[in-house]
């Protein structure tokens, strides 16, 4: 039943995907003893022009 | 005043998410006694390499 | 797969929730062709101190 | 700490979400008393085929 | 059309949420060229034990 | 800068929020080589009657 959803600045190959969402589906697996297939995981990506800290957007920051 | 969020695998055609809308609007106005107009929809379509389940990518399922 | 997740406020009954889910699930099913057993629902419940309109809380609204 | 996701049309432009996220972010701060570095601000950009009020979906919208 | 939800640690006073909804709204309004009654705002209020940065959850920070 | 928010049906100890919340960030760290203390998670506790699968509340499970 637990459903992940992370929000991350695009980028990431596709190997770097797979390791995300196995790893944090392992995590929550040990964490809350849940079985792997109630596990979902939703990556969201955004881009560099969509994100802002301190009130300033990725792609402004130096 | 519902707001509704539909994470969904991309992929349906524009016929297919105007039936979407409609009918799942259709079911909270008659279930929670809301106006049609006060209910949104947002649509947010997953990459096949952005949504796993059992901590593997749709992309990579069999 | 598709994950829909409503924003409401809160005090709806169990019955209408019960209802919510079903209707909007069947939706789902019949307009993307998914499985039933695929589509999950989250209501998320807010307070009316926790939601505005035009920069209005709704317990502030006459 | 406050992280805020707004969900908006696509087609705004850069100038104008440099805007948006400076004003959200000094919105924030002064109301919460939060420090400008804890806040987070995604923009969540939907087209115009992903996002529906009243049952019908912006790009049909006459 | 714009919605706004923010995630914020629990315990904030009506009044302080009123003037963050309100101050939200008009950086919205004033950034993006909303008219004011389009501008929803979400406030997701989470409690201590429920919100963790670097791994370690606010209720345990010193 | 990866924000990851977990929806969970709600009773979990707060050791078990402990445990989730720091493996759960370790394995963003591991997968996409962000620094801890740019990870964020936020937990969000669904009651049994606020969550359904195949159109059937928790609560009303067999």
């Amino acid at each position: 039943m637990p459903i992940v959803q992370i929000h991350l600045i695009e980028g990431r190959t596709l190997e770097q995907k797979r390791k995300l969402v196995a790893e944090v589906t392992r995590a929550v697996v040990q964490s809350v003893d849940a079985p792997p297939e109630a596990v979902k995981v939703i990556l969201s990506e955004m881009s560099r022009d969509n994100y802002a800290n301190a009130g300033v957007l990725v792609i402004d920051k130096k």
